[in-house]
């Protein structure tokens, strides 16, 4: 069975009332209920010791959910190489929302991964430009979340192998919200939706999305990654 | 100096009065008058022997645009060979708005270039997803169009090499309006916007994004392209 | 159970005693004979009615796989039509060795997909250079086959989505030999090897390589294709 | 004028006297000795102050060539920062053989950039595998080097956005030898051909590639990369 961790920060949770409100045992949480019934599910967090990937954990891991925002700069660079090399052979890595500032989607991508953004309320729609991709099995021609944050382009992040979703926003904007990419073995999903304020991950759409794109991310076995001197 | 021909059904404005009177000339001597000041520009129309697009013309062209809209199917096969001989050889090719339905468009995508649309004249904002392409030179971070044809997703072409613009809508919709292909030695690239009622191709913008797209498509001089027996 | 329609010209086997030394039965017999243990086979060929590809064979086939060489220009354009609107709806398509010059792989990739090439019958080894592909599942670094003929750069066809083999020649040369791509809905993947006088699909590694690529090839359920009039 | 700067970590040519003999004032000067017919060069080695390559000297640089091998690791991280921040921004970057392992290459692939290599002194073909690149413009259909090490695959990098040279090896190997890339605004161009020991920076169709290189590499104006909070 498909062995998924769950990773959050888990401080806005803690530290606004908000946040608590909408998810009081944190966004690991909410994201782990909607993952449990298809895959094996455990949750780590920033201030667990080695924020709760230690080896043995990612050794165990197929796919890797990451959520962050406050606190990006705490994770320990050891953890962020640790990620990187499990996710170059093969573990699957999903970066929600506010994710695409952390330092391993950083790291993996070579760019800023920064972009535009509004604390905005208003609806986003992010429509289907490629209807054949395994990650949007299931769903209708778009997905619409009647109150978000505005993410905008550019997005500094290198051209996607496969661009999923495009984002509108009621605002004005676009935003290529649902991007694939491929680094060693591991392929790698970047998922806009998100917010930490909006019950986004209770949206059923939201969460057929994070299904689909878990069995997508899970590793290949592939042939051998053999390197160094060839005699 | 890079030398353009310029193509054009040219039947809407012959036969509706509407059409007549944003493009008297018809819509390729917008195009040929915008594009004139930096190149060598001809034009073309169906009506023409072989469609003006005979060998020695397409031999002395450097970069071809392509309107049309309800003749398609009057483009004879055998010109069709010929614009995509030339293509494969290293002439670049601009495919204008209504145009992703002409039978060269779908030759070399070899897909449907089918999509969703609406008669709708509300504004239209094409977002520089790509703000390091030669094709955005000099311009802000979208191009904004007060009164537009919508065009939506799904866009049935393969994945662009290079996405340049994204659209929004203001009625809801998000659409790939400037996408980069190579095909053989060809560069090609296809957008949106441009419809017969409206008067896009005096849009500042517009004329800087023909202007530049011609720039980039110029074929570059390479290296041999060598096939069949080798002994 | 994935459905796989294996399509063979069959007139090399019938009109050359050598080659019917070497695939008694035709070539499709010996392909078929490789994927029956984990697929459901049919087979198909070029004297057939609708050359074996009538609308309900391909209505039933979930990967089509090409295999032809003397006779491209009897495929009815008719059956092509048919054959690429299937793919693009999500049928998978294997297009192997010469099949390089079918009409629906030049129709697909909109290109010439013209090579260089040599009877040679001295080594080739295809290079795996994308170990985390589900294509090369269970093979070791690369595959060595002791007599082929050559095929050479450049290969006309788009840049691939993924390149997964490159070939080495023992003459000098090397080739993109394995390359994945998706129009539409559908899969596709070029593979070089298959002559007609060497018993190329006996080999295990090759047929390792057909069985991996009938299960990446299969659809994907996806989401609608709408396409036409929004209102 | 396109103005470069060529780096080089001139360690190899000041300790042993079989690469002295070759390249006698480094590998830079025989690097910018071939450029300065046509650009601006400067040179800049590890041993000087912030490795040559302070702010002023990237802000005026257009394109920076990299060579290095023994001492990737004595290239201090904010340098290595400072070099990324300017790719993104639009400096090109030509990252040259042993290169492949420097900070600032794996920085911006986000992979390990592995590879397998031997010591070798025999033949290498470098093929054009895209003969409509400006960057084998004046080529014939392939470069011959009679004594090259050999790298070869898996190259552990992302999927190149244009693969433009594919190199055969006489001992049996192949490797993807040139790959273009954009990261933010900055076109990187991997080229495998350098060792410290041949004078590979003499032959006249690698000094070709790198001409041409440095002019593809050059950067686009653009359009504005505004990112951050938008009202």
């Amino acid at each position: 069975m498909t062995s998924v961790t769950v990773w959050n920060e888990y401080r806005h949770e803690r530290e606004d009332d908000d946040v608590a409100a909408v998810y009081p045992d944190g966004i690991h949480a909410a994201i782990a209920d909607c993952l449990s019934s298809d895959f094996e599910v455990r949750t780590a967090t920033l201030e667990e010791p080695e924020h709760g990937l230690a080896e043995e954990v990612l050794a165990s891991t197929d796919v890797l959910t990451w959520w962050g925002h406050l606190a990006h700069d705490a994770v320990a660079d050891e953890v962020v190489d640790r990620v990187q090399e499990h996710v170059l052979e093969g573990m699957g890595l999903i970066v929600l929302h506010s994710g695409h500032f952390s330092k391993i989607f950083k790291r993996l991508m070579g760019t800023t991964c920064n972009l535009q953004w509004r604390e905005d309320d208003r609806t986003e729609r992010l429509w289907i430009v490629d209807p054949g991709h395994p990650i949007v099995e299931g769903l209708d021609e778009c997905i619409e979340l009647p109150e978000t944050e505005m993410y905008g382009e550019p997005f500094d992040v290198p051209e996607p192998d496969r661009l999923v979703f495009t984002s509108w926003f009621e605002g004005g904007e676009v935003f290529r919200s649902g991007c694939c990419y491929r680094r060693g073995n591991g392929r790698i999903f970047y998922f806009r939706p998100g917010h930490e304020t909006i019950p986004i991950y209770e949206n059923e759409d939201v969460q057929q999305v994070l299904t689909n794109a878990v069995r997508w991310a899970s590793p290949t076995d592939g042939s051998p990654r053999t390197f160094g001197n060839r005699p």
